[in-house]
């Protein structure tokens, strides 16, 4: 029989994370689940992505016994289920006061355009102790994801990478394969920046360099992918814990 | 004196790794190593790739004494040169039977199409060590390319990477750049792929992604560099063996 | 009040790295900067890059008492701050005398022609410990940039890649990426190389293949970050002198 796996407030909504279902179309499907786990789940359908055997499907398509139908609530959407972001600036003279931090509310205003929730701000020297603890301190907190800005570039004070590498358990190498390959297109310079990308629990840690142009230009270059890298890393929270 | 490095299967025919020839054209050079070697090496010379000086060259390439001639016969042709490959399934649910593997076999049709053999095929769940020992066994069947598909992304069960990586020897992290970018451009979620690529002994080891659709396009982006690369790997073996 | 940053030729010719400044604009700013520090410094301004707060800026840009300006003298312009590079090939068939190198020419004129002085050169065989002690001695005496060419690829015998990483501080995946991502427009054989760049005091090292042609298609590919790349290298070594 097919089966249905259903992610974050989905799962919630059923109960279950994995369940087998009826029908010979994806449509078909999520209406037995609807049937079955009734008004919370059937409400939510509408907004969910489907994928089938982890391709992105709609609901006319087929389904077979061996199917696996996974629902992806909309992450930014309800209450609930929004994505939450923290925004860590990285800078000697922003923090000593000697230059007012422009990055920070750049990302601020282009991430709340997005649907994400700034749920943290926090603005430290290029020191790597620093950067660390703060960034411990927002994976403690479940945060989904990280922005970090500046401390990226070839400057003895330059930390920020050092700083992510110690503190996330998995590189994403393909992150900051597209942030450089978006600055390339517009700055020669974007390929001094050492910017990683990695995962430590169930947040996402994504540097961003330290000018407002290129850090907006690269979180323009990786949003796309966050929500979808989000679900994935709360699915897998929520796997361990089941 | 120009000399010609022979590879392969013209390694073989001549019974020695390096010669030195007289011409001042490579047809020249090939024309005195045909008469020197006879027949088995006059009916490869044909089929071969001709680099001089490591660049590709031609028949009519004028040398002088300072040239090397490599001759590389064509891998995938003839039946003890052609290339042999292996195809690891990486899925915890297709290992258990819930899930039939589409993407092995969707990448069986496209290897044999490219006149590569498919020698070894398995299916191991998402175990790190089933997929080291898997890999380990096909190193030193000397398979010459291993492909994973499955296990390069972010949930907390996906650890071929990781498996990858402690048994390759050296990473060639432009594989993995060139699938991702090749990714990209058509679905930004190919950046959270993991996928390495390496080498251990003369085996080539590369990661594809889970998906049908993704596998085969990474496939397709490197799939003309593979011959390549087994080329120099066979050539790296018996200049260690010599 | 704005705050003017000098950098190598423009910090010594007004003897200090940091100088609060007034204005309202960069003309302003450095009109102030050229009667406070007279001929020296005001012989250099016309030809300074100028940036405010990590962005390109003209003297027209408008600061105010948060703004850094940056000064970056023309670095490969007068002959105190040319830019030095030292160029390595590593070839074991070079060094034996049975091949011409080809590449560390053709390098040696691109560069020429780039106004780089080439300060250094050297031919070692494929031995990683040849090729880290030569490295070594260029960035003990303070070369600005290493172009190593050769011993990237697969073979055995390819170790530069290894001896860069062993001499390197800090890597800087943006300009192997950038190099892969130029060759792989004209060659799918590019991605098989395994070059990285890094640096290490103030020198840049950066690896390009070994043919004439792929190595130049990689050095025009990063040209154009490298004096950038100077500057920042040079002002990171006095800060720590200071």
């Amino acid at each position: 029989m097919p089966t249905i796996r259903f992610f974050a407030a989905a799962r919630d909504a059923a109960g279950t994370t994995l369940w087998q279902c009826d029908g010979t179309t994806v449509q078909q499907a999520l209406d037995c689940a609807a049937q079955t786990f009734g008004q919370p789940l059937a409400q939510l359908l509408p907004y969910c992505t489907v994928m089938v055997n982890e391709e992105q499907a709609d609901r006319t398509t087929t389904i077979d016994a061996g199917s696996e139908i996974a629902l992806l609530p909309p992450v930014s959407g309800g209450a609930g289920s929004r994505i939450h972001c923290g925004i860590l600036t990285v800078s000697d003279r922003a923090s000593a006061g000697t230059y007012v931090d422009k990055t920070g509310p750049a990302l601020e205003t282009l991430l709340q355009a997005a649907a994400i929730s700034v749920a943290k701000r926090a603005l430290v020297p290029d020191e790597q102790a620093a950067i660390e603890s703060t960034l411990r301190d927002w994976i403690a907190a479940s945060i989904d994801v990280i922005f970090t800005n500046g401390g990226t570039g070839l400057s003895a004070r330059d930390v920020t990478p050092e700083a992510t590498r110690a503190v996330v358990e998995r590189e994403l190498p393909g992150i900051a394969e597209a942030m450089r390959s978006a600055g390339r297109q517009k700055n020669p310079l974007a390929d001094l920046s050492r910017q990683v990308a990695g995962t430590a629990g169930r947040t996402l840690v994504i540097n961003l360099p330290g000018s407002p142009t290129a850090a907006t230009e690269c979180l323009e270059a990786v949003l796309p992918l966050v929500e979808h890298a989000v679900t994935i890393l709360r699915g897998t929270k929520d796997a361990h814990a089941n």
